[in-house]
């Protein structure tokens, strides 16, 4: 069994709302291991919806639709599937009766384009709808010798909620064999096509199952799954996870909901030790991201963003004379405030960064995006020096994200 | 003409993500006021991208694909748009060369999958990717009597809006004969219902014009439009903006991509005015979001931030006997926090935030989300306290606008 979704809709294709309904439709099918490979979002005009079912009828045995089942003349979802599927809209007088009876127990009169929503489709299964006055429906179509499966909900998303618990999910457990389990491996430091070089003989060794890349902000994501009872997923899943752990060694930082910073703080917390941070280029986002983690303030103790010159001679205490010779963006700088906050704030590990995050300010020998993050503990400093592309937010980010990185990596090599 | 969507790529249906790309080609398509009546999310698959394509092309003028150019096996776009559309894929030997240089000019070597990017359609028009390496296209399609348009960019959001603007946006242009004319009013520190009531005249005055309310992260945006040729349109856009303004008073802070931090920014330049930050519980934050602003270093010195007690005594000089008298989230410490910061950087403002992000650390008499904003200049200081509802990272980002908001007040009343 395969999915597709279609969201009626014209308010859904302007430039301030997206369809966010799927996302819970989503969330089922990936639960009962049902592949969902293509999305539509269709304008209120019967002849797209029509033609846009049908079309994806050809490849899924199972379509959700939301949407366009209102009161209102723009609703037009039922007449469409019926023109598609050559079925018949009947009136259905218990559905009248109880959608009246709705708007007459709070007082009032219903509105003649109410009478719409008590159409129905023949011979096919009508869904009760408790938070509302539109009901859903559940159609089966013939396609040769199997049968296809079209469920029809409400947009209203509290009315949607109700039919996914109340008949969709029933129906799927009662359908599906299998459960799919899902881990997701967090990687930084390297890029995607990188990653993708060393992911080759996993590849080749798992040809057929199913493995996404996803890269953004500087890290990069590995979903991998299993399906079956958790008995037989499980174990496969551990096994893949350690497999590509192998593979990526140090750069694998996380699982699933992980993030850098959090980790990071866990390796603090179980090491006992604190952090502190200089920052001038990424303007206190490295210190924000860490504070980001609750229970931070147990091994972050502060920090200093020092933008200008003068703040970076008395807020951490830069050697005036190095600042001069070799610039505000070098080496000595970024491990001169590395040390200099490190000790400051008496905290087992100083960071520094100092760098160009433009769009201006850049020069042929320190062009926009240099950056040069340092980090110093007792016994030593580590420096690395960048060139990263991107706006000004994107170059703060990745800053922040391979200085949270050069953390854990001493932290992890000193257990 | 009218339009359609086609985002590529399996990880859009997930449970986790949405397709966020047709937002920003959405809002141009609405500006040249060419009607979008379809979006389609297609996993990577070279049939299902190719049968949608097909089909969309069917009643639409123009299409818009993003994602799947990618280096990687399961980036298949251009090979589904050549099959659907009978042309033919060629290497083209620049930007292979061009790929080859990205690479080699950060010292790397290109990994071998990158060279699938340098194939493009023949005869058809290349779009060179200054942000990238994936080049975008145009493909003009002949359907009868008549041309169709299909444009393929990357799915990096970043790499999108280049070509957005260097090729997409020009031809828009060229190509419509109308143009709608939209402006956003953006408002801080009253909530939406606040809005909703004052709106009430406004919505009597102009029924039938679309006004649209978004409301997020502390902001309310008020979307309004006006329909025609640039003469018709923008002083009828002016006069409602006006109108609004007079509603909203100080509430409203800026237009369209105007962003709070930008907005404070240019209120410091124009009157020459500095600042410096002394932070707690945003940690970062509130500098983070001042030094987004290109151009900040003219008018931001630097923050500290001053997580322990003992960081809020050195860095800052809070007086100890406060400290313990009033605790550290209190009205006196924020106010020693401006006025230290203040004095430490010579600058003309000092901004103080202290308060409890939690989701532990919380009393009953100060429970999570209780937080003190003050900000002081030379003549005064003004205190407030806030008690805000959310996530951690909710009421991090309430606390800075809170605190932009204060200064922005404070800049505009002085002048």
């Amino acid at each position: 069994m395969n999915a597709a979704i279609i969201a009626v809709g014209s308010e859904l294709l302007g430039s301030s709302r997206l369809d966010t309904n799927s996302l819970s439709i989503t969330l089922l099918l990936e639960r009962y291991g049902i592949p969902l490979d293509q999305k539509a979002v269709v304008a209120d005009s019967a002849e797209k919806i029509a033609r846009e079912l049908r079309s994806l009828l050809e490849l899924h045995d199972l379509i959700v639709m939301t949407g366009g089942l209102g009161p209102t003349d723009d609703d037009v979802t039922k007449e469409a599937v019926a023109a598609a599927l050559g079925l018949q809209l009947v009136d259905d007088a218990d559905i009248l009766a109880n959608i009246e009876q709705k708007f007459t127990s709070r007082g009032l009169r219903m509105p003649a384009p109410n009478r719409r929503q008590a159409s129905v489709f023949s011979g096919q299964q009508t869904l009760a709808n408790p938070r509302g006055t539109a009901p859903g429906f559940h159609l089966a179509v013939s396609a040769g010798a199997s049968v296809r499966h079209v469920w029809i909900f409400p947009g209203v998303p509290f009315e949607l909620e109700g039919f996914l618990e109340a008949d969709f999910e029933p129906w799927l457990k009662g359908n599906s064999s299998q459960s799919v389990y899902r881990r997701v491996i967090k990687l930084t430091g390297l890029s995607e096509s990188a990653a993708e070089e060393k992911l080759g003989p996993f590849y080749r060794r798992h040809e057929g199952e199913p493995v996404t890349i996803l890269s953004s902000h500087g890290e990069i994501q590995i979903h991998i799954q299993a399906v079956g009872t958790a008995d037989e997923a499980y174990p496969e899943l551990v096994t893949r996870e350690q497999e590509l752990r192998e593979i990526f060694g140090d750069a694998a930082y996380g699982l699933d909901d992980d993030t850098l910073e959090a980790v990071v703080g866990r390796l603090l917390v179980s090491s006992g030790s604190t952090i502190s941070t200089a920052e001038s280029c990424t303007g206190g986002l490295l210190a924000s991201r860490l504070t980001d983690v609750s229970g931070s303030s147990s091994y972050f103790l502060g920090g200093a963003i020092a933008y200008s010159r003068q703040a970076k001679l008395f807020l951490i205490g830069i050697d005036p004379a190095v600042l001069d010779h070799e610039g505000e963006v070098s080496e000595p700088v970024a491990i001169q405030m590395a040390q200099g906050v490190r000790r400051r704030f008496s905290t087992t590990y100083g960071v520094g960064i100092t760098g160009i995050a433009g769009p201006t300010g850049g020069t042929a020998s320190k062009p926009v995006g240099t950056v040069h993050v340092a980090v110093a503990d007792q016994k030593e400093v580590r420096h690395k020096r960048y060139l990263f592309a991107g706006s000004r937010e994107l170059i703060k980010h990745y800053s922040t994200q391979m200085a949270l990185n050069m953390v854990r990596l001493m932290l992890i090599r000193q257990r």
